[in-house]
């Protein structure tokens, strides 16, 4: 058997098999295949079945556009009788995933550029010009202070700042909301979805949708799941808030849009679903800055040309638009690892029915006989060559 | 053989492998080979060197800027000869991962808080004040009803609404667009992704790159791929649509960079894809809102005070700019899985092979003889013995 | 042993498991331990501990807000001395999951639509009309060109265009930046996270932080490494460069938050890791339009009713708030599937022994006798069967 080319032959043209013992007895028998069964049906109920273990995935590459639409009217006397459109309400004009609805706001209207005394609060208010540092700018400060210290009404003297004058009060958001009729505003959201890895893209407006039920529809989770159109007041009601309380001070709304799909089956069978979560804290002991809320002002010029602005302290409901989910499709790779692994597996069972036949069973010794063939070194003696 | 040292020391000492039988014959060994090397073939070549099977995969983590560059003029009733720059028609002024470029649009100039009729649809003509409920507002009214039923011209009387007025009438899209000639205006987009797990970040302006080059370069998909500067024109001809369409009632087109790396292999190699693709539906029969627009107001005070607005309804292409990617590095987990699950796949050919052999060839029970050692109960008798 | 029943009764009464050679030999025994032990080590070490190869993971799904805060003076021919506070300062108003901060700018007041000459550069310098194209926008140019060639000033002469007038002239920012002081402001980034597959959700204002902590805390990676609060000096010094440089040209800075859990730890233990990265290029030699800035215009109508515009190209720093991470909890598929391999290649250790004692051993040739049963077809004699 030596040369290189006739152990080639040999390694070709032998085919070796492990020797096997083959024991009759029903318990261990039984208890063997048991155990195999187990094995085979957690392999192909479990990782096959339930978790697809067969199929290769992918995450959901995302495209969103909302739009909303209503009309209100306010009464306050600072701005009168006042209507209330989408160009009013939402800021910025347009988004990319989000849509911010103002729901309340703090005017300050006709500020200029000048000196005002502060509003009073611990911070700021004195008794001397001592007491106001010129050229400092607290964390809440609305303007640099100049130095002096002012009246602010007949009883108090606050500190004089260089900012917009008159400097705005914003103590507390109004209650109700301004614009609580917000409520009944709806929001349509568009949303293309698309998993690169299979080239698979659909869109949350359904093909079996008609244009009129479009036109009509309000989204229900009951009865209409599939309906793009959502009303403000239900998505809050659904994430189990008041949309009354929630617009006082604003607030995050998270409308979840999951696409969980498995491609192995009809494309029509990959649906949206849709979900609500608030996103911002109500946690009472952590309400630094609670809600939502930003400032931004209108600008304009006088005949003088001196610039002039209404900064409002808009709070309101920014709505996000969370696209996320996971397709699913058959691939070799991923279902050979779990084929492998499960074959792994197999081999488990005969490693415990041995245990239970090598050392718990009556009969281990006449057992371990037949499996086992014990050679040792020369110098320990053959003698344990006469178990064949 | 008693004692727990003794069998440690047999535990230590011995050590354990199959008995095998060799069977010396050409068809089987070759057969068995074969399935061997088929496997063999399987988990090398498509496992590891076509899935990278031994590679750890990280997604991108991106940060993108978009400017516009052009000018343009129109000549319109409305407002004459009207230069149009970036400050006029980018809005917002800066998005995150988008930028919009406004392309026709409906402008209402000079509205004022007040009262005026609605523009006349199905659901606003009236006869007489009974058909306008008072305070009502519905999905498309642009304004809070009065509740009077007001002339909107000499035939036709619609009910009156607080709103805006005069409210905007935007029954169809200018044709052609207005701003049709954004079609040459020019995108840059800047790009720079990161690989958390690997570390590894990159921008799309390649260091090869040359800043005269970026200065003149246009993309192309043949002749420049790597320069970042798009035309608008191009990058929805290269979606298979038609830009003076889309200017009209807009859109929103997805700029697609793709970032699949080979950290293995040189960083050089890493490079971006661009694809583009139209994100907005175009089925005719579910054109609920097509295209693309939103309405932004501007704000101006007069003389004596009253708030003045131009409402726009801007009609435009959203470019949404989306990264995704993949990138793999050699890592030992996958790797050792793999190999794992080849090993075990490996067992097959042996399966297989013995079940030929033990059941389908003609010297069936000659084999069988050699590898199976027959073991019976006591009981059972101990005949099947003599086939030792 | 025919027929099916029967076949059947031997499927499930019989039990097969492999014959074994136990060679009692210290050497190789050892070995077959130590192999296996590596392995094992390897197996639960290795996969198990150190990658958690136990875990099902899940990417984030994140909300965001942010808000700046300061207020700063600046004095300058053009303005005089001006306050600039949030509502000036932040453009736009709000953004999804970033923030920009202006620190810089180059403003055009009043300018109107009209004729006038371009800003001399290389490309627009004339002698006479001949030298202008009518109707002829380039990349660069402000305006359509009316095809005249007209003064600029007293020695250089430039072609005319419709634009609005005057045209920029922005050779270079201002420097030291304008609201220099921009360092100085604070931003509070509110960030809420969840898991959708395990359904955990968290935020990084954590639970012990008290509210009057959060009004004074600044960010600290080491003092304060889970204060909300960033000092914008404080980011991009981290990030390793100069505010005051960056403030110039303005740039883009990644606020990345990084939220890698283990679930099957208690979730008080799941904390935000923040990072900075500056997200735009510095390379000297592809300053294609380097740092960041933008356009925008503010609009106002004078008593005739004709438009004006302050055109205000921005420079300042973005703010991108980048959250990633990934959680783990313990699931069985991922579980099985590694110790599957690890069985598998446990098998690893008996092939490497069997090699070793088989092929490298003094005493080879005696192993093989004992581990080899030879089976030859008959045609090729029987002889080996003698090794039985």
């Amino acid at each position: 058997m030596a040369g290189c080319c006739a152990g080639l032959a040999a390694f070709l043209f032998e085919y070796d098999t492990p020797r096997i013992v083959l024991i009759r007895s029903r318990k261990v028998g039984l208890m063997n295949r048991a155990v195999q069964l187990l094995i085979l049906a957690y392999v192909i109920g479990w990782v096959f079945v339930w978790e697809k273990g067969y199929q290769e995935t992918d995450s959901v590459v995302s495209s969103v556009t909302a739009k909303a639409k209503g009309v209100t009217v306010t009464n306050t006397s600072a701005l009168g009788s006042r209507i209330w459109d989408v160009a009013d309400y939402v800021i910025p004009a347009q988004e990319e995933n989000s849509l911010f609805v103002m729901t309340n706001m703090i005017i300050t209207m006709n500020q200029t550029q000048g000196l005002c005394p502060e509003i009073p609060d611990k911070t700021n208010v004195c008794k001397s010009d001592a007491d106001c540092v010129a050229g400092s700018t607290g964390t809440h400060s609305s303007g640099v202070a100049t130095g002096r210290c002012v009246l602010f009404n007949e009883t108090v003297k606050t500190c004089e700042v260089a900012a917009w004058c008159p400097v705005e009060y914003d103590a507390r958001a109004p209650e109700p909301a301004l614009l609580k009729a917000a409520e009944n505003f709806t929001l349509l959201v568009k949303n293309n979805i698309w998993y690169p890895k299979f080239n698979f893209s659909k869109r949350n407006i359904l093909s079996n949708i008609t244009t009129t039920y479009l036109k009509s529809c309000i989204y229900d989770a009951i009865t209409d799941p599939f309906c793009p159109i959502f009303r403000l007041g239900n998505i809050v009601a659904n994430a189990g808030h008041s949309f009354q309380d929630m617009a006082v001070e604003g607030g995050i709304m998270g409308i979840q849009i999951k696409w969980n799909c498995n491609l192995d089956r009809a494309a029509s069978l990959c649906l949206p679903k849709y979900s609500f979560r608030r996103l911002d804290t109500r946690d009472v002991d952590h309400n630094v800055s609670p809600g939502y809320n930003f400032r931004f002002a209108k600008y304009y010029n006088d005949l003088t040309g001196t610039e002039h602005r209404t900064l409002i302290k808009a709070y309101g409901i920014r709505f996000d638009i969370i696209v996320f989910g996971k397709a699913g499709k058959f691939d070799i790779i991923p279902t050979m690892i779990n084929i492998g692994s499960g074959l792994a597996l197999l081999g488990v069972a005969t490693v415990l029915c041995d245990i239970i036949v090598l050392y718990c069973m009556k009969k281990k010794y006449y057992y371990r006989e037949k499996k086992y063939k014990y050679v040792a070194d020369y110098d320990q003696g053959l003698g344990s060559e006469s178990d064949q």
